[in-house]
Order: structure tokens, then C-alpha cells, then sequence
């Protein structure tokens, strides 16, 4: 449908006045793209976006993101004024306060129908990019019927700038996603003033050579807006549409400039705004026709879902799809019989291989699966389980090639796992995570069920050196809230981290893994999913308990060896496995302590800084690790080099016991 | 000088045979690219690139980054043929071995003339963008007769797939950086096998709209690399020279495929290479005429010097040069003064604004000194003192608008840094480390003195909210070895730390600086330089001591708030300011005993996760921090919320004094 010029101009006019209020009010914010957008934005959600208010999870609805979190106040508008049920008008004006859920980016967690968190710069796309990916997976396993919507994004110059635009659009190009359809609010407009400051670049001649269809419109003409969507929904490529837009439109003596972008416009602005626009209502009140129209409008939208409604009812496919889609793992789910069977043949595999022989597993038992690597599958050993390649010519696949794109590739994964439906799983080496940290940690912020399969986790790498070896990279990932890093001592470990890192609805997992072979420690068969406190003992001392020896991944049968040696000299020792530090903090103090006993010598081992790791072992303790770059070696001769061996380590220990 | 066809087919030949030989030898390693670019490094290096092998620190060298590190084999080949001390046939023999400096990856700190470190992907041409930006700068300074040289770099698809391409690039086209040239080796292969597995892009075309002039070759074709060569030195844009090649050409039945990349070609292959490419020499054994070519085209190259030598001991700025390239602050530099004056009219401002303040000195003070910002100037403070912007029309200016641009900005200071003559500082908030973290830890690594101001280093920060406030970033970073993080509590602190970074000539520094005013805490003008030792007694305990309060930055006033509290209790509490963990640790034991006396209760404050400071606080300490992700609120409200204030502190101590 659409609504008479007049009238869209008032409902525009009302993201404005919002946008501008609100700002004042709580005296920060943006409120220079919102009411540049407001016009495009209008458009797009009473005519384009398929969404209905009273269904912000309606599992086929299109996705829409503000990549440009910062003009947070234009999706809060939108939601309001389409009439979800949140945010309210209160919520509106308590913008940026404590306890509102218009927070001052768009938080997924706060408000139904943000689909994602967008305050770092270009991720938004990116994770745009997942979502189209999802949704063309799912429409190639369960038909047009159930799953067929699209993929919208309102962008600025700071989200196209950014590094992760090239890799974003790099992989939305190749893959063809023509469902995906990006506004970029071309402005001319950064904080630090005209875009000609920093950048020459021809934006569309990018788009256009990275495989992407390329349209411009004036975005305050409503009628150009809707030429330019309507190409962009017709070509089979993913789009950019150059809306050429003035940042904070409708302010007289301000619009146009840099001073709008990022702070209040100051009430003589406001008023005089107010008069420019023909806006006679107060701060927080909308004409009724105004919302008349905007819930006219988002009903329109929101006609497909009834139809939608009935073939979901009458699928074959119904249950599973809601199972998938409310991100329930099957009833019948485990990897028990498996680990039973490596309890019977144990196994001396690199735990990057026994991670790939539990995909094997996992990626037969579970449909929902896309795995993928950063260009180093044979090295992440990521493709298990016979799945084939997601491609432009075959959505059914569920391995993603996604080249040397890390940043790209983690940010994509949030959103495939904020999308439903999927849970995504990816590999790099774990000293990449230097370049994916600001996904990772939106990953954890977002409580987005991803599985980052991070290799080559230590020295253990060997010949490429100091930029491959990870040093601060475990330990300083194990800081990032609400998310789990988990480093498993072999192949049994390496199983348990999987089945539980999938349970994880919530939250995101670090698997680091081991380049070199590890032997098998456990095979009990009884002793099963010790991994989910964090922390246990592996081997309990022999001779009167005087060392407890805590140790990660590959250094934990180093622990073990330790173990040996002292109690040959008769000092009892029992070796704890720290397979997640996080884990390990939630314990009670009870279980605490019987692990890691405070009246032993504790003894720390990892292969990489020992910062943080008086937490476990106290002030009397003794922290093995490395708290240096590393060097180019084999790894044999690494950890020679750097101590991290039993017969560099029992030495020093037996020291501080006569000391 | 250009040398008989045949005689230069050997001469890459060379560089194929060391290649396919260390990587065998050390049975890891990248023999592909190497190979594959033979013919035009050898091109390059013997007729186009500016160099001396017996001067490898000639200021006005060519620089040649070699982007795609993991073929470091070819660089280790062209400064052995060349004649460069080193490395030696032994070193190449020990290729990847502990103690050669033929690391896996080219480390600039193990081999004269290799210029940066390059092992991540895609950070050796965004460096080069810096290295041109340095010489184009000194340019302006110094003139043509001192300064006048350009920036090479061999990159791979990988380099250019990653996201800092786009913005390395970006920045490069936009200041027409046309000294710099790229030779890409377009081999149409990654580790994963084909580039058509995960890209579809157009590469040449992104180029030209990014500003670049774009040139093919026959990369196997000596004649045509001479054309594009030449034609890329004529244009005055940066130059993407394209050299169309095989991987691992030469080896008979692999080349062209990823089987070459990234593992040994094995001694049969290695037979039938030497067959095809009819080389008879034994491995890392050179014919006589094949050295003597190679050191001919250098002596060719190397002629410049002299010329270069006699105009330097001919100018009047001879001594400033020298100067600034040794990386020598000038020996009258020193911030006293302005510290005096601190002390003499204490200020109450944020230390975002203090380092301002410093600046207006420090860039009065010292011409070499390049600032920026990733669009966030005015929040960054970061342009002081009267510098102009650095433009493609001006490259006198010394502050960089670097666009929304974390990565890029990082890995161009690195660049700077190491192309010497100038110190370089960049701003963005603490937050978007994350952006470029994977620089900061090359600028660590590669021991480059490079200053950056991240501000907004809190929850401090505010409204923003959760993805803009840095929770585990401060400490996180603290770990990254050789790297000092630096976080001061007031204006005198601030200046500071600013002189102390600017005299560490081998590493780096991150400032992390407040949003919101803090009060000055110190005023006596005999207590000067405290933060060189990390961390000092602010405030003496005055009742018998028996509380230790250790905080850094934002959070020291409210340390000696709590310590007020304290006293007047009549519990004695001294104030530590932590202004640095590293330079901490590196002290004494008995100068830590005094800081932070262990019979003491200690307790840290820190806005931000709590991880890692038992290692200050002991095992009964108390660890006062933020260990989940932030919220969008004032700031004030933020600090009560997350209990950061005495009101909330002083009673969990008093209750442990009590308990």
C-alpha cells in the first residue's frame, strides 16, 4: 500500500522528531542519521519489510539492521511508531538511561525486533551477511514455503569503510545473495567532518566489482526511494542502494554538517526544526493519524504472515523447522556412544583431529550445522562428516569456503546463529582471533551460539614463529564476558567441549586446539562430561598430597609427567585439568578447593603468559608459561627452549618444597 | 643495467632452487610463492629496487616489504644472492630452525633488510602505506637530496582478501602515495586450493576505484615485468602492478596448484624441478656466474649512495636528519616545565584532555611527531600543537584524518615507525583495540615505538553502552609482551607518561585515557617522573598501615577516597597508583614489597575485569573490577551501578578486616 506524499512526509517527520527529542533529552546521541534516513527508512518499513509487530519472532520475517547502531534512535522510532509492543514512550524518553532498553546502540538482548547488536562499525552488515547465509540454507532444506524473506540493511560511510565491508561484501558477492539489500546513507558526512577528508573512493565502483548490483536514489524523494528498492528487489544480486541523503535534515542551520552527527541539536535548533517541518506536536507525542498510518502501514507488512501461518501447519517438515528454529538440539543428541568407544581404543591424535572426528559425529546428527574455515580447512581440519560446500549454485551445502576473511567469517557466524535455525561453527589459527576479536566478543555480548574451532594454540605450531604462536591469546580471551574458552588435553576432552559448547543456547565457545598429537589421558568409562565444571582432578596423589599440578590442552600430560616424577621421589601430586577457566569460577568454593587444594604448592602450566594464573595457584604458587614472543622452531625444540617440560619444571618445583 | 635473458632465468632459478631446498631441509615451509615470483623479484631487486647490500640501513633506501611473509624464503634468497651479510648458506640451510635467522616468517628484528615483520596476513602492505607516508613526509622536511626514495611491496591474494586491504588501500589512494608500487602475485591459488572457491571479485577494477593505477604483466615474461614496472614507476598514483603466475613454478607436476603453498615439494618433485629447470647446482650450492649477476645488478642498484652520501654531509640539515632517523629525541627535550606549571595551578580535566595538553608541548617540541585519528578527532584530543593535516596536496602536515580506520591507522604507524624519522601517535577509543589488535601486537613484536592514545577507557565512557566500554581490554593488553599500557590518573601523571613513552625507543605504548574529568593528585614539584617504575605510593597510610589500595587511572581518586574513609575509621590505608603492570613487574622485589606491602590487605580497584590482579592483591585480597559487559547510562550512574565508588568499597573491607 501506499500512503498519500503528504501524509509520509509527517510520518517521516515523526522519526525526526523523536530522534531529536530524545537526543536532547538525555543530552547525547545521534541524532544526525536517523533524521537524514527518515525518509528512505519510511519507505522501507511500510512498504518493503516484511515484518508484523505483534510477531517480533516470527521465525520468516525479513531481518533488519542498523548497521549504523549509532543512529540508534531511527530503529527505536521505527519499532514504536509500527507499533511493536516495545519500545514504549517512556522507554523513548528515558533514552540512554539506566534500565531503558533504548540503549544508546541497539542491544538484541533489550528489545525484540533488534536483530542484532550494532554499536562496532561495520559489523552490522557483516553479520547481515550470516543472516542472508541462513536463510538461503534454510530455504534449500525446507522450500519457499517456510523460509523465504530477505535481508535488509541501513549502513553508513563509517560501516563501508571499515575493513570488514571489504570482507563482508566480498563473501556476499561470491555467494549471491541477491536477498540482501543494503541502504547506504550517503551523506558525505563523517564525525571528524566531509568524507573528503579521509576517503577519494568510488563506493560503487567497489560494490559493482566485488559482484554486487549497484542502484542511487535521492533519499528524501519518496517515489526515487521506491524506484531504486523495487530494482534492488528485482536483481538477482545482493544490492546497494545510494540513497543520497543530508545528514540531520529538517535542522535549518545545522543539517548538512558533521555538527549533527554525534550530539544534541540544542533546543533553538530544535524549535526552529520543528517549524522548518511543519511538526506542531510536543516532545513524545505523535498525531494520531501519524500512528494511524504507521500501523497501517506495518499491517500491510504483516498480511503474509497468516499465509505463512497455514503452510507451516500443514508442513511435513513442522516440527523439525520449530525445533531448528527455537534452537533445540535433537531429544536423542549425545556423543556418549562415541567417547565410549575411545574409552575402549584410546587414540593419540592432535586435538585439532579429534575435533574434526567428533564433526564426523556432530555434523552427521545434527542438520543444523555450518561449519566453514578461514582458507586453512586442511590445517583447521573443519570439513568432517560428509557435508559439502555452501555455494551461489548449491545453498544445500553446509561448508563455507570463506577464504582469508577471519573478521569477516566471525561476524557472519553471529549472524547465522542470530538468524535460528543454525548453529555455525568456524576455524582459524587461534592467534587470528587477533583479527575476529571484535566479533568474538559481540558473539559473547549478543549470547550468540557460536563454535570457533581456533588452532595451532601454542608454540606447539612450531616453524612459523612468533606471529603464528598464540601467547596472551587464552588467557586474554578468557576475559571476555560470557564467553567460554575451552582447551581440551585430548581427543576425549576434545569430544565432551563439543557436545557442550553445542548445549550452549547463550552462549559462544573458544575451542583452542592443539597442532600436534597428545596422548589419550582418560578412559574410564564411567567417567564421562567432566569438562562442565570447568575443572577436575585427573589424577589424585599418590604419596601424602603436596603439589597440585593445574595445566591446559597440550600441557596437561606435561602435568601428568610432572606427577610421575615427583611422586618417584616420593612428593604426592595430583594433576588437575583447567579445561575452562569460566567454568571453573562458577563452581562452589567446596568443589574449589577439593581441586585445587589451597594447602598444596599449586603449580600452574600453560604454554603461554602466566599473567592472571595467581588466580588458581596464590601467591606462594608457581606459574609455568611463556611471557615472551615466541620463535620459529619445531615444536619439539620450543618447548625445550621455553621450560615448558617435566624435567625443566619438577626441578623447580622440588626447589620451592626445600626452600 | 639489465642482464642476457638466459643468465636471468638462472638467476630466478636461484631463488627457486634455495626456495624448494630450506623448505625440504626444514620439511616445512612455503616453496610456492617464491617460485612463482622469482622472475619478477629478480627483476625488481636488480633493476628497479634502490639498494645496498653493504648498507642496509641506508636512510634512503628503497623499502621492500614483502607482504605475503610465508614465502619468506624468497626474501631470505634475494638478500643471500644479493651479497647482504647475512643470511649466510648456513642460515638458509637452517631455515626454521631454533637460533636461524632465516625465521618461518621474515622478522625485522633477526635480519638486517627485511624491513617489517610479516607473517598476518595482509599488514606488510598496510605498513608499506606507512613507510610511504613516512618518506613522503621527511620529503617535505628534508627535500629531494635527502629523502626521495620509494616503497615496494609483493603481495599475495591473501594479503588482499583481508579486510585491511580496503582500508590500507583506501588511505594509500586517497593521499596518492605514488611511490608506492604493489606487485601482486595473481596466481589464482590459496591454501584451500582455487581462488574461485570464495572470491568473485573483480580485484583490478577495486583497485582503480580506490585511486590506485592499475598495470598487467606476464609475471615469467622479463620484458613485460619491465614494462609494467616502468610503467607503475611513471604513474603517479600508487601502482597495483598485477604479474600474472604459476605457484610454484618449475616443479613439474605441482606447480599451479595449492599442493605447492604451503608444505615441502618432496625429493622427487625436487629432481624433476632441477631437471625442468635446468639447474645443476646442489642444493645450497650457487654457480659462480650466478652470484656474480646477482651482485653485479646490486652494485648497479647501490650506486646511488655515494651520490646520496655527499649530499648528506653536504646539507646544512645534516645533523637533524641523522637525528631523527637514529630515532634520537632531541636532548633538550624535556616536559618539566609544563609539569611545574601543573603542580604550581592544579587542573581538574580527563586525561583524554591532559594528553592534549601534552601534545600542545610535546608537538612544539618535536617536529617528527605525526598524529591522527580513526574519525574521532575531537573525542581523542589527539590534534594539538598546531599541526596541520598531512594531505596528498601538503604532505608538510603532520596529523593523518585516517578515516574509520582502526587497522589501517595501526599497521601505518607501525610503518612509520619503522621506516624511522618519525615517531607516530593515532587515536580511537580503548574499546576498538579490538580493531586493531593484530597490529598492536606486530608494533610489540617488531619492537617499534609507536604511541597510542586510546581514550574512553571505561565504563567511564557512559551512554554509549556495552559494545563502546572497554571491560577485559586494559588488561588484556597488558599481557601482549613488550608492550606498555600505560593508564594515568591525572593531568601530571598523563604528561608523564607521554615523555616516557616518547623515550622508549623499542616498544610501544598504549595510553588509556579517560572521558570524564578526574581531579589532579599530585602537586609537589620535587615528586617528578613516579611513573617510570609502574607503579608508586600516592598516599601513605597514616593510622598503622594496614590497608593497601592499588587502582589505576580513573579509579585512583576513588582509592584515596576510600583511604579517607578508611583513616578516619582509623584503619591505615595507603593509595598505590598502578600506572603500568609491566614496568611493575620489571622492578625489584623489594621495591614491590614497599609499593604493595604484603601484610597488608590489599585491594585493587578497576574499572574493568578483575581477572589478573591477584597477582597484586594476593590470595586474600580484594579485587574490586566489573566482570560482565557494561550498560548505556551516564557515567555517574554507571560507577554506582557497578558499585566503583567508596560508599560501595569501604564497607567490603571493613568487613574483611572484620571477618
Amino acid at each position: 500500500m501506499t500512503i498519500d506524499t503528504a501524509r509520509m512526509v509527517q510520518m517521516a517527520n515523526a522519526i525526526r522528531a523523536l530522534s531529536m527529542d530524545a537526543v536532547q533529552a538525555a543530552n547525547s546521541g545521534h541524532p544526525g542519521m536517523p533524521m537524514g534516513m527518515a525518509d528512505a527508512a519510511t519507505v522501507l518499513w511500510t512498504e518493503y519489510l516484511r515484518h508484523d509487530p505483534k510477531a517480533p519472532d516470527w521465525a520468516d520475517r525479513d531481518r533488519f539492521v542498523l548497521s549504523a547502531g549509532h543512529g540508534s534512535m531511527l530503529i527505536y522510532s521505527l519499532l514504536h511508531l509500527s507499533g511493536y509492543e516495545q519500545p514504549t514512550m517512556d522507554d523513548i524518553r528515558n533514552f540512554r538511561q539506566l534500565g531503558s532498553p533504548c540503549a544508546g546502540h541497539p542491544e538484541n538482548f533489550l528489545l525484540p525486533g533488534v536483530e542484532c547488536t550494532t554499536g562496532p562499525l561495520g559489523q552490522g552488515l557483516a553479520m547481515a551477511v550470516g543472516m542472508a547465509v541462513a536463510e538461503r540454507q534454510l530455504n534449500a532444506t525446507f522450500g519457499n514455503a517456510l523460509v523465504d524473506h530477505k535481508t535488509w540493511v541501513i549502513a553508513g560511510d563509517g560501516c563501508l569503510m571499515e575493513g570488514i565491508n571489504h570482507e563482508a561484501i566480498g563473501l556476499a558477492g561470491h555467494l549471491k545473495l541477491g536477498r540482501m539489500n543494503v541502504l547506504w546513507d550517503d551523506n558525505n558526512i563523517t564525525i571528524d567532518g566531509s568524507t573528503d577528508l579521509s576517503t577519494s573512493e568510488d563506493i560503487k565502483a567497489r560494490y559493482e566489482a566485488t559482484g554486487w548490483h549497484v542502484v542511487s536514489c535521492d533519499g528524501h524523494d519518496f517515489d526515487d526511494i521506491r524506484r531504486a528498492l523495487d530494482e534492488a528487489r528485482a536483481d538477482e544480486r545482493p544490492s546497494l542502494i545510494a540513497c543520497r541523503t543530508v545528514i540531520g535534515k529538517g535542522a535549518p542551520s545545522k543539517q548538512g554538517t558533521s555538527a549533527t552527527h554525534g550530539a544534541p541539536l540544542g533546543d533553538d535548533e530544535i524549535s526552529a526544526a520543528r517549524e522548518l517541518l511543519g511538526w506542531d506536536a510536543k516532545p513524545f507525542e505523535i498525531p494520531e493519524q501519524v500512528y494511524a498510518d504507521w500501523r497501517a502501514g506495518a499491517a500491510a507488512q504483516a498480511t503474509a504472515r497468516d499465509e505463512w501461518q497455514d503452510r507451516l501447519n500443514a508442513s511435513a517438515d513442522r516440527k523439525e523447522f520449530q525445533r531448528r528454529m527455537a534452537g533445540d538440539l535433537p531429544a536423542n543428541f549425545s556423543l556418549d556412544g562415541y567417547i565410549q568407544k575411545l574409552m575402549a581404543e584410546p587414540q593419540k591424535v592432535a586435538t585439532r583431529k579429534a575435533s574434526e572426528m567428533a564433526l564426523e559425529q556432530i555434523n552427521h546428527k545434527l542438520a543444523e550445522t555450518i561449519g566453514g574455515s578461514a582458507d586453512l580447512t586442511g590445517s583447521n581440519n573443519t570439513k568432517a562428516g560428509g557435508i559439502g560446500p555452501f555455494t551461489a549454485d548449491d545453498y544445500s551445502g553446509r561448508y563455507i569456503y570463506y577464504g582469508i576473511r577471519e573478521f569477516g567469517m566471525a561476524a557472519a557466524m553471529n549472524g547465522m546463529a542470530l538468524h535460528g535455525g543454525i548453529i555455525p561453527y568456524g576455524g582459524t589459527f587461534l592467534v587470528f582471533t587477533d583479527y575476529c576479536r571484535g566479533a568474538i566478543r559481540l558473539s559473547a555480548l549478543q549470547q550468540a551460539r557460536v563454535i570457533y574451532v581456533m588452532t595451532h594454540d601454542s608454540i606447539g605450531l612450531g616453524e612459523d614463529g612468533p606471529t603464528h604462536q598464540p601467547i596472551e591469546h587464552v588467557q586474554s580471551l578468557r576475559m571476555i564476558p560470557n564467553l567460554l574458552v575451552m582447551r581440551p588435553a585430548d581427543v576425549v576432552e576434545t569430544a565432551e567441549c563439543w557436545e557442550f559448547a553445542l548445549r550452549q543456547k547463550d552462549r559462544p565457545t573458544v575451542l583452542a586446539l592443539s597442532r600436534q598429537n597428545l596422548p589419550q589421558l582418560r578412559n574410564a568409562p564411567d567417567e564421562t562430561d567432566m569438562v562442565s565444571k570447568g575443572a577436575y582432578c585427573l589424577k589424585k596423589a599418590g604419596n601424602g598430597h603436596q603439589v597440585t599440578l593445574v595445566a591446559s590442552g597440550s600441557e596437561v600430560h606435561v602435568a601428568l609427567e610432572c606427577a610421575e616424577q615427583l611422586e618417584k621421589q616420593g612428593v604426592g601430586a595430583s594433576v588437575t585439568s583447567m579445561v575452562c577457566t569460566k567454568l571453573f569460577d562458577e563452581q562452589d568454593a567446596a568443589y574449589k578447593a577439593k581441586t585445587i587444594p589451597a594447602h598444596t604448592l599449586r603449580v600452574s602450566i600453560e604454554a603461554g603468559t602466566t599473567f592472571g594464573w595467581e588466580r588458581y595457584t596464590g601467591e606462594n604458587g608457581i606459574n609455568i608459561g611463556i611471557d615472551r614472543f615466541g620463535a620459529s622452531a619445531p615444536a619439539s625444540d620450543l618447548f625445550e627452549k621455553f621450560g615448558i617440560t617435566a624435567d625443566a619444571i619438577v626441578p623447580q618445583i622440588m626447589n620451592k618444597l626445600n626452600g
